[in-house]
């Protein structure tokens, strides 16, 4: 069995998560370098899963003519260089979300795309590798829907981790660049339409100091498509009960709804507060089986030589779209797509 | 609209629920007397419901020529004789289950409902009158479980009532009389058949008191039919979650569950706990509708003159499973029914 | 026990449930006298619930001393010149909702009111009745929710009914004056804020006909209120599984739902389709409950002289905004309520 | 990381999943050898999962000096000789369950084992490494649930793949040596204590071939515990939603229920049929992770040189009560354990 050999950068929350996998849990890869900032830290975890690259520089593990692709799993700001280097050096791509921070980065990233036609290059929107949203997408599109009308999306971390997403929501580019892409990548996919008008609101209901970050700790927005579909996103900081990512989609034969109680396994409990499911407080916990299938396919692709169903190009669309929404936000107008 | 003019024995809890029912709730009835031993309750609902007539006797309610029928809701050990009296005075009646405290006791009831079979008697097994289990046993008869394989039926009180449950508990009967009854009423009802072997177990988990009674404060019945459908019963004292009361039919086409959650309402509420429904604390509320719909029926039956499709038989013949099985629980054997 | 004398205007499907109510299920009420211009119609209810008077002239009706209270259940277009009308002969007046077809209708409705202030006037937005809502509403007041942020609420026909929904669809004022003003009025109830600004978007997904009556078969309205609360309402007129009207409410300490499945009963199926509930498949019996509530609350508010807590100015407001949604969803604008 | 070469026999539907999984999802593991007496079976599942070692005969496997372990997926006449074998030639073993077909082989197997201290034993009662049943365990030890009074387990087939099962059935050993065998061992990992006397029924309710097989399509058990705690088991052949395996526990303190609904994932539907959940149709995707985790736990055994939590005498004590179970069943009586 082909192994894809694969160095990874990037050794934060995800970045480790998708080292060990690619490590551990993925028989088609192998983890043949790790590359961070931070070398003890790069020591550390080369050490633990046995990887026989260490980096601190980026364009030194990629011209390693070991490595057959790189992981991306730096800060976001880093993404459309870094895809470019790696393509550059012959090497696939998988970056993690976002593409790029502005649309203009994000072009930039296309253009490095397009010039290496032959290399696998996919963008990782995990939400379309978890069971769950693959056996609504493949229903869909078997058109047990019929017409889909309205795709309602939530993106809500738990109160249980609002410490960590204080120290971080500054530096996320904001609620819809940082949490909304995920529910405007599905709303695309499961709609395979365009929004047309988008208008965006929020406030401040419990964290101030979103105010000073042009943001909201809790915000929404609606969006109406170019065929009349129509979507409406929400998402939050700090949902009591939970990590709490759900869609619905409600078409004209039949409504669907992924994760409206996000339980974290087969228990439900009886006691003095009723009948109860406890819930994911932890997106690492909730996609951990995405996070793995997006990598095996990542690799299936370039083993099979084919190209992914995520572009390059849903990278900039979503992205486009989201700072639509932030503008709307911060201008209170709803906006078209078009100007 | 004919009115079925009512005299009702017994205010105690669920006598107090019959007689507002009667005089608010159910159009085709009356509430014309109402008799208790203590006569100032006698005197307080009277003024509170607007009733004519007042007794603490209930052979003087039972010559009352204006009453079509008599409610009794008294004691249990009260409920052969005044079912006897009550039909010696022309009227139609219904009792509260069960039928009687002993078999012997029961078979008294029959011969005074066999003397007068032009009037009607009914028995309150409420749970028949509940719409989940009426839909369920339409469901079944109508063929869509297949033959019905074994029936689950769980009967418990709420633990944020247990210390009025514990004070009432050695004047029950035990838990096979007291609560068991209305799942045997059940089994019988949805399989059609009739018990062939009982085992009966249980135990002291919590309170031990009970061994005093010669009851546990959780008991277990399994039944094997006579057409091999089985059955299993659990009854229980204190069940954290609240008042829980759910009957399973598994059929070789299906299964159907009733108020496997028994929420109290269409509220699901997600805080620090998950995501949950409250439940049930109480039965009156849980049984409301089922409460009103039986005494519903038992006047339509007068009016329309039918009998109900619950007979006197069906009393005894519950009230024998439920000896047997509480006299299995005291023997610590299986016992065959037919000995 | 005092009994309000009722007489009762309009026989269709909601005007006969209400008869049906007030004659046999409010033991406050009494169905003293019936109206609809069709006779035939009001003389077979009048026999089959034994109402003393009838009439097919509303102002008729409204001289008769003995009646204490008019229920509306007419046409909405009579709504206001009934409401003014019965009030001027000294009745307590509940209309159902809307107030009024437009706003001017409505604010003649309003100055009726003020001209009769010792009178009870109530408006039947009969949602907040059912148990489910009370048990939010009572939570959300005690703070359990913390603040809110979000309210989401659907109204959605079933399939099942769709014929009859067609044929009533382009005289019911179109889904945001017919539909949404429920949601409206919950949004209202829920926040204790007034929507700052509103977009509404829609569109034909299965019925091309409700583009002939400027409307969708499938609406949305998003709204954000003066104090950063947002809301969102969806109304579609086909809905797959049933009667669908569920809400949420999203606060900063925890979230409600309200019937997100809308199951008939307790009852939980098990067979080739998987586990399911079956839903409601029409409105009656949805909100059975709701209706005799909220007529047993306008018998009490005369009986207690109180005044309810909805006034004329919520069907007002209420309906403003759904006139503002609708000319959103007519303009492709988001518009200010302040315009 | 050292990883554990393991030699693997039975190449059935569960070996070749145990197979797959050591091959590619362990990074604890590598498969070095299997065997089966297909020849040609083994040679294709060794191409497909790069396998250095094929056999035909189980003793020369266990003489290859490179494996350190035997996985035993063989078919469960074989276990006792095989235990005995690998385990004398010096091989740490796991075993599928059953441990023997009947108590006089399992002590064959305990005997070995017993001989052999310093190797690791594991028997493969894989329920017990299932995410849900884990946390289930641990709620339970940690006392969330107080005393244990009643553990009720189902294990139901799909009628989905009745077929199969049919042709199964007869060499199966019969339900309680198949299938309640799984349960028993829950209930004494639950309630930590014995059963005392236990009552095993059932009927032929569709397949009126098990009666040749002395087995019932569908059985039921009821075990009475030393300690006065309770349990009731289920098995069925042919379950109309799906693969059917639920357990819960109650207890003084509060109730757990483990997949009472088997759902597939966290889709919802909502169409014609209802509100509804997808069941799982197969054993093998149900169990997937606790199937993985059951040998990750053996392989870390022997990594840590330490012992799996389930002994050998586990296998022999739920063999001795399933065969009671069965002889209960057979002969119609309410069996001790003591006699």
């Amino acid at each position: 069995m082909r192994k894809i050999k694969i160095g990874s950068v990037g050794l934060g929350r995800l970045g480790y998560e998708h080292a060990v996998n690619i490590a551990t849990k993925i028989s088609q890869a192998e983890l043949t370098a790790i590359c961070d900032i931070d070398a003890q830290r790069v020591n550390q975890v080369a050490t633990e899963l046995g990887v026989p690259y260490q980096y601190t520089d980026f364009e030194e593990m990629c011209k390693n003519p070991e490595l057959d692709a790189i992981v991306i799993v730096s800060p976001s700001a880093h993404h459309p260089a870094q895809i470019a280097m790696a393509l550059s050096y012959g090497k696939h791509v998988f970056s993690d979300k976002p593409l790029g921070t502005d649309v203009a980065q994000c072009l930039i990233a296309e253009k490095a795309v397009e010039a290496y036609p032959d290399q696998v290059f996919m963008l990782g929107f995990m939400r379309r590798f978890d069971p769950s949203y693959l056996d609504a997408k493949a229903r869909i599109d078997r058109g047990e829907l019929g017409r889909v009308i309205l795709v309602r999306s939530y993106t809500q971390d738990p109160i249980s981790s609002v410490e960590s997403t204080l120290k971080f929501a500054q530096w996320s580019g904001g609620q819809f660049l940082d949490m909304c892409v995920h529910d405007i990548d599905l709303v695309r996919w499961f709609t395979k339409s365009e929004p047309k008008n988008v208008w965006g609101i929020g406030g401040c209901f419990e964290f101030e100091q979103y105010r000073d970050w042009n943001d909201g700790d809790n915000v929404a927005v609606m969006m109406q498509n170019e065929d009349e579909a129509m979507s409406f996103m929400f998402a939050g900081r700090a949902a009591a009960h939970g990590s709490n990512v759900e869609t619905e989609i409600i078409g004209t034969r039949g409504t669907l709804r992924i994760a409206s109680v996000p339980s974290i396994n087969h228990l439900e409990i009886m006691d003095s507060h009723g009948v109860r499911k406890e819930c994911f407080q932890d997106f690492l916990t909730r996609w951990h089986e995405a996070y793995i299938n997006e990598i095996v396919e990542f690799c299936n692709c370039i083993i099979e030589n084919r190209k992914p169903e995520v572009t390059v190009y849903d990278g900039t669309a979503v992205s486009r779209i989201a700072y639509r929404c932030k503008e709307s936000f911060e201008t209170g107008k709803m906006l078209s797509m078009k100007d």
